[in-house]
């Protein structure tokens, strides 16, 4: 059973689990105003391309609360300032851009006032979470004759439930073998510095009763080379229509190590992650984060204190590695029309 | 000016850098006895195949100080126990076992009681150190020309100052450089688990004034692509007769990444790390470390407590990814004759 990664608080609020707390301890926070997701999203509490498109969807609604007696010009004028708001938070994956426009496409195309608008809103964030469900699924279908039994997967940081309202990406495939019978191995890659693959997917992956092994990410070209990986499954960030695609730092490398050694690499995403504007991955935004997470780890230094360090978030890997994009519109290759 | 990483104390014990508290703390430690030693190299305070070797030497002639006054028979014995003690605190890494063997055959050519052999092993050990100063500079020398103004060098793992009882391997020709007014930028991957990269390599560089970068090991595809890397340099802990080599996990992926990328690999090492009783690297013990150095970081759990993690120390890079060894000998080609 996989864990939900996402939902509304009774109160109106929207519910996270805080995911700087695991594997450590299971914490949910309820986000209540718009400066409270950004702060998430920014922080890494709320994170996963699918994942940041659907919290700033329900995170608009719940900072837009307040604002339901407006009249429209002003609902709709904070709408646009806080959802640019939210927009600036993280630059390289397309969901979060994505579903802000969706957003504010509906309310514009909503008559009335502050009222009905947020009604409007609110429907539509929770169809972007439920569509999210029902993508990570057909997914996991698609990908599903990709596991037989006894197959042993790579996948590399975080692209499960917990990068998603649903089942994952690059994971569902993975549950929906294990709920189906079969016997697979996992393995994962830490995924340094934020470590998402050891916190997070080995949670999720074990808390679902499947079994992994945890890796340090510099291990992954001697476990191919030992013959140890049938395939890797990896997620992405934003899509270029030739099918160039970017994901979390050492993708890259793994696709170059699973052309070197023959091993198939998919990479599983929503439709929603291709980027019709941008040709080429030339021209996805890399986001750089601060050396501290690459100098630190749990606030102890691991570098001297004079050491610079680079902390390149994403990487981008050239569609020609990829063996086929697993999608919500089935195994699809590129180029990706709009 | 690099650092000094093992000397002997004025008490005959043998001084070590703890490395285990770099880069937070520099301690030393004085090491009395071989029990003391071997702890030391299993612990990890000690690290680094050429130093472990020299380590184990003066660890033995430490040792052996009590036993000074024996006749030679039991004064033989106890050293073959001891030295076998040492032995066996790590398996990979082939200048730990030439140390000692060279000690023990010392002791065997040396006619007299325990006084006068515990004074030729004390030399012995003195010379083992002596030589590795020199092959360090050797080495140093005879990379110097890959290294012109502005040369940009990844480096893995410590194969520095810090791994030896000179001026390092892999970092040697990068001191002389330096040394020489070259202007150097040198990439150290962080090297997971231990983070010998970042707390060690990070460490000697800034300490000697050389310009440097930490990265998570997983960004060095990327930076390859992004045409930041002039060359890899690493050291080894054992090399076979037709130059396939261990060194630490991650090595072999980076010599991949290498060739994929067009970029010259090199591999730095003593010509006593060549096992001459081995033809290929597939005879090559691999140490697999406990999966708690993967699991957790700095004492804080980074995976969840029923996770399994792999946690091999090395890995195995065939020769044909390597652009030329740097050795004592000079810049040499395999097969390496014994």
């Amino acid at each position: 059973m996989s864990v939900q990664a996402i939902a509304w608080a009774p109160s109106g609020a929207v519910r996270v689990v805080d995911q700087r707390a695991l594997p450590e301890d299971y914490v949910t926070r309820d986000l209540d105003t718009v400066e409270q997701m950004a702060d998430a999203i920014r922080t890494l509490q709320v994170r996963g391309a699918p994942l940041i498109g659907i919290a700033a969807a329900m995170g608009l609604v719940a900072g837009l609360r307040e604002l339901r007696a407006e009249p429209r010009e002003p609902f709709l004028a904070r709408l646009h300032a806080l959802a640019a708001q939210l927009g600036a938070t993280r630059p390289t994956a397309v969901n979060l851009r994505w579903a802000l426009d969706r957003m504010v496409g509906v309310a514009h195309a909503t008559s009335g006032d502050g009222g009905g608008v947020w009604e409007r809103l609110q429907a539509e964030a929770t169809v972007i979470w439920e569509e999210d469900r029902a993508m990570c699924r057909r997914i996991g279908e698609c990908g599903l004759a990709l596991l037989p039994d006894g197959a042993k997967v790579l996948t590399h940081c975080n692209a499960g439930a917990l990068a998603t309202g649903g089942i994952g990406t690059a994971l569902a495939p993975i549950y929906l073998a294990h709920d189906a019978g079969r016997d697979l191995h996992v393995f994962v890659g830490e995924s340094r510095p934020v470590l998402q693959g050891s916190r997070l997917t080995a949670w999720e992956l074990t808390h679902a009763g499947i079994p992994c092994t945890v890796i340090p990410d510099a291990a992954a070209g001697a476990l191919m080379r030992a013959a140890q990986v049938d395939l890797v499954l990896v997620g992405a960030d934003r899509i270029a229509r030739n099918g160039d695609f970017a994901n979390k730092i050492g993708t890259y490398a793994l696709a170059v190590l699973a052309r070197h050694h023959g091993v198939p690499f998919y990479c599983a995403a929503p439709w929603s992650s291709v980027d019709a504007d941008l040709a080429s991955g030339d021209g996805i935004p890399i986001e750089q984060r601060a050396p501290q997470e690459v100098t630190t780890v749990a606030g102890r230094r691991v570098a001297p204190a004079t050491a610079a360090a680079l902390n390149l978030a994403f990487d981008v890997t050239p569609a020609r590695y990829v063996t086929g994009f697993l999608t919500d519109r089935g195994l699809v290759q590129p180029p990706f029309a709009a």
